[in-house]
């Protein structure tokens, strides 16, 4: 065990979730030539509050300066590194149709650290197909390729029906952390992480608001 | 205005959020050929209190009998119906990049009532593209564009330094609901609907999730 990781602070989901938006924002300053940021100034544009935001970023143990605020190559380095998009994290697809084919395709995740190794479906003729270079194969190669990749993030892009047992092999290949995109709630046996996406909740947000301002 | 609408209660967020689960889940059962389901049988499978189901489902305001519960048939088109999701929402996508392309090219979104009619770059070797059957426009022809497809959401897959950019220019073009996929916060005027997806966050958490499981 590391010392230095068993000091690290276990931040709250609030605050993992906060911090991206900072360092897409601390990013753009980047690329605009700014060379210090304050915890208000970011305050100003994101919306949170200025005490919240020095506090999420103190989860990062850099200090900002007074007045000056803190120094934006060095705090986007250390939001990158914290949030784990700098490194490297191999994960296999459970379903290459549409929207796994589609995720696969999305080589803008690899930007934030996602490396889908392998696809994996039922279909014969999706199977064999290599989509951006990553190959589909049959799912009873499941368990052997996991291994071989050493692939500890299984997504499951499959059809809702399917879903749960999509979890378990995933899970029975010993794969530790699930991303599900399917709407249905997926239950896993203690230690795996599961997290599910909203694409299909954050729609059915947008029409019900859209259809409120029509009222 | 018609009187049924203004009747219609308006939902809380977290109650939209979870609507989508029950969907997922009564789907199933329909796709089994399940008759009745009650909401402490829906409880066991998704994790949520049979007492908030029920409240819940009550915006549905169909009648689960007791003992026997909802009728799936009619639950599961309720639900579509309240959601939006049996309806068509026409929605234009700004950036025709890896992300967008990937977007438009699932189709799967349709099936929950997006239907994404045309895309915008400024690219000259993507525009022109015709990707799955929607063409992509230079984004100086996103007003009048945008205007004869009658498009009421704008999807932003374009790089997090053209966000607010894009956004502006939707808005200004008559979008009325923005669907962010960049990480960066966006401003809109009041009136205009936004939802953040939070792909890019999820990611932190199962990463902070992984590493803190290795400790």
């Amino acid at each position: 065990m590391n010392p230095a990781t068993e000091l690290r602070p276990i931040p709250s989901e609030p605050t993992l979730r906060r911090l991206p938006w900072y360092l897409a924002y601390v990013s753009l300053l980047k690329s605009q030539g700014v060379g210090h940021i304050s915890s208000t100034a970011i305050s100003k544009e994101i919306n949170v509050d200025a005490s919240q935001i020095a506090k999420d970023l103190s989860v990062l143990r850099i200090k900002g300066k007074t007045r000056i605020g803190y120094q934006v190559d060095e705090l986007e380095q250390a939001l990158g590194n914290f949030l784990g998009f700098t490194a490297s994290h191999k994960a296999v697809m459970m379903g290459v149709g549409s929207l796994g084919a589609a995720l696969i395709s999305d080589r803008g995740l690899q930007r934030f650290g996602l490396d889908v190794v392998a696809g994996f479906d039922t279909d014969p003729s999706i199977i064999g197909n290599v989509i951006k270079g990553v190959p589909v194969f049959d799912v009873s190669e499941l368990p052997v390729r996991r291994k071989a990749y050493d692939a500890e993030i299984g997504i499951i892009a499959v059809p809702v029906d399917h879903a749960q047992q999509a979890a378990d092999m995933l899970v029975q290949a010993g794969v530790k952390a699930l991303w599900n995109f399917t709407p249905f709630r997926i239950s896993v046996p203690p230690g795996v992480v599961i997290e599910n996406t909203s694409i299909y909740a954050d729609l059915a947000v947008i029409y019900n608001r859209l259809s409120a301002c029509r009222r």
